[in-house]
């Protein structure tokens, strides 16, 4: 490991002067290099199946594990359209004068070596490194040992690109060794290691963070609510609350906890329980939705619950400032929706409510990098500090001052 | 330490929605409180003074411990300079439309909870409350315990300033235990704090970090570096050389050591070395600078040391790679200038060193908060992660993403 920081610190300060058309090169060419080994790569792949499904893998974490045809254009089609977003590195910003006569400003940056570390998704290797070698960094990637023959394959691809191109092949290295030990090492390794962003379940990511000294990025959860206030367009009200829970039930960024101002729930709450029920979607009320619309009982446990599922709990409030209480109690920080038409609340929600993305009259749905213009996310982030909400090539950078002078002194 | 977490999370909402107007009003109420109680605060700091030389204090520690009339004005003039500021907390940046028709930008929000933990000098305690007040964020003080008398006759100061305007009095906490297990706590508790700021010197700064799990904002050491490139102006090269040496000597942005090009080495060092050697400055040289000038013998370890003193190591390099190695290699990635008149040679160093302030033409000691224009600074970080360089209220301070819809819905 400790060779592995010092081979990706040296390709780090290569990467970082690289020029935009010789990264996007390599991008293409890794992606060619992809679409090429297809086979090969469904070859690795099926000896990863076979042993996951001989050591008990249940079907999900087996189908994260495939790689199929569609999966494999999906990665390839992803580093090309990294190859296509705009440069972040060199950009220039904020250039003053100052009363000493020296000119200054930020410079945007690559971080440096950025540690990845996941579970499953073979196709994790090419995304992530595709937008860390976009933004300048070197990437250590870190794959699950269920993954390791899948992931040494796309690898190799990565190598393949790398050298066709000129850049260093270290510029992207995929751990090898399946041994535990090899996180903690990484984790902990501050002298080589700029950030640590892990993928994965939950459990992964409170593991890592607790353990790392190396700063990380992470995301841990996404408890996100809407909130239908009492001037709300009922007709909006029912379709955001509705896409928000049942567009993709899997996902962070769908809503978990509904809130509804009382003044209007017998309005709403009947219409929605209706297609929620059509829907096939749990539901879960307080007392007085319980009054309103047939639902399961809720228990506290629920509002602290990230269910991914076809569940939802719903809370009837008295008032803005109770939603936004239960949001920033219960909330995860991650996403959260007024419906309105009230503009001095839309303002305090947008102000008071202490998530990485917060909305007024639009689905949580669209909390994501590709929505957002970001181009791609390495993921979104529920820290404050760097980078929150989605992280595209902007979060895999930072920023230095630059600082232009005639020969001042300080007097 | 839980209750003061708790406490300092409650206060922390309050202080977020908190108006510019009520936050400048505390800071003069507390800067008038600091001017009113002067007599107090002497002779509270009189007990620590004692206190402090009963157990051994050394000089240097016993100055940074004392509170007189320069000083206390000080920091009731920094406060009312922190008022003068612009509030960061609300500003909304790149707001643009989406293809589905929501509209994106980001608004600047306070961290939340900031931890400050600091040695000896008991102005820190105003310093730092004023500028985590005036982003919005709640603060929690650990000042050293050589200190405790002095930073709770400033903490009451403050929390008076506070209670006259109307602002939670949990806005800004100080640790009254000198538990060296409070900071353990304060470190780990990464529920109720947001971030931690370690102020002091570098074994307090790298023990803090090795244990913190709450993300740290630290600034490790400066070592600083003039590079005098073969195309370099005579004059602005001495003075440069000179002024980021022997400006102050005791400061993280003062020149630690000299680089000259090979081929300018004999026009410019004899020059330079009379004018350190007539202000007392101590000169370490590689061999190639002992041919030129008279000097002690640098050793390796010189080139990884910040002096904080009248020292400057010396090394003739033979052109900008060999210096810009040398620089990413011992340098602490705080503070490098080039001294040149090569247009393609200084692009190269502002983009190729990495350091918090890469500058051209420039003394290193302009890397400061007020020189940059930043007003106030709390630090300067040596990290990448969030704030690099000269951290003033906007480093304090974070962006989420708000987005303004009609009614979208993912399709």
């Amino acid at each position: 490991m400790q060779q592995l920081g010092q081979n990706a610190r040296a390709a780090a300060t290569e990467m970082s002067r690289a020029e935009s058309s010789v990264k996007n090169q390599a991008l293409v060419a890794i992606a060619n290099a992809i679409d090429n080994a297809a086979e090969t790569l469904k070859l690795e792949n099926q000896k990863d199946l076979q042993a996951g499904k001989d050591n008990g893998l249940d079907a999900a974490m087996l189908d994260r594990l495939e790689l199929n045809d569609e999966r494999i254009s999906g990665m390839s089609e992803g580093l090309r359209q990294i190859a296509a977003l705009q440069d972040p590195v060199g950009e220039i910003t904020d250039m003053a004068y100052r009363p000493s006569g020296i000119q200054i400003g930020k410079m945007r940056v690559p971080l440096g070596v950025i540690g990845i570390i996941y579970e499953s998704r073979p196709n994790v290797t090419a995304d992530a490194a595709g937008l860390c070698l976009k933004s300048g960094n070197a990437t250590i990637l870190r794959g699950g040992s269920e993954a390791i023959n899948s992931n040494k394959a796309v690898a190799k691809c990565i190598q393949q690109g790398l050298t066709e191109t000129g850049l260093p092949a270290d510029a992207v290295q995929v751990v090898e060794t399946t041994d535990r030990a090899a996180v903690g090492e990484l984790i902990t390794s501050s002298e080589t290691v700029d950030v640590i962003i892990p993928r994965g379940g939950k459990s992964l990511i409170e593991r890592i963070s607790k353990e790392a000294t190396v700063p990380v990025i992470k995301h841990l959860d996404g408890i996100c609510h809407v909130y239908i206030d009492a001037h709300a367009d009922l007709r909006k009200a029912s379709d955001i609350a509705f896409n928000s829970k049942t567009h993709r039930y899997g996902v962070c960024n769908a809503m978990e906890t509904l809130l509804v101002h009382e003044s209007i729930a017998a309005a709403c709450l009947p219409e929605l329980a209706k297609r929620y029920s059509e829907k096939g979607v749990e539901l879960r009320g307080c007392e007085l939705t319980a009054k309103i619309i047939d639902c399961e009982k809720v228990t506290e446990e629920d509002w602290d619950t990230e269910y991914l599922a076809a569940i939802l709990s719903i809370k009837v409030v008295s008032d803005i400032d109770q939603a936004m209480v239960h949001i920033n109690k219960h909330g995860s920080h991650h996403t959260d929706t007024i419906v309105s038409e009230d503009y001095t609340l839309a303002r305090r929600f947008l102000r008071e409510v202490d998530s990485s993305s917060v909305m007024v009259n639009a689905s949580t749905r669209f909390a994501d990098g590709f929505e957002y213009g970001l181009g791609a996310e390495i993921g979104i982030s529920t820290d404050k500090l760097h980078a929150r909400g989605p992280v595209g090539l902007e979060g895999l950078t930072s920023l230095k001052y630059i600082v232009l002078g005639d020969g001042q002194i300080r007097e």
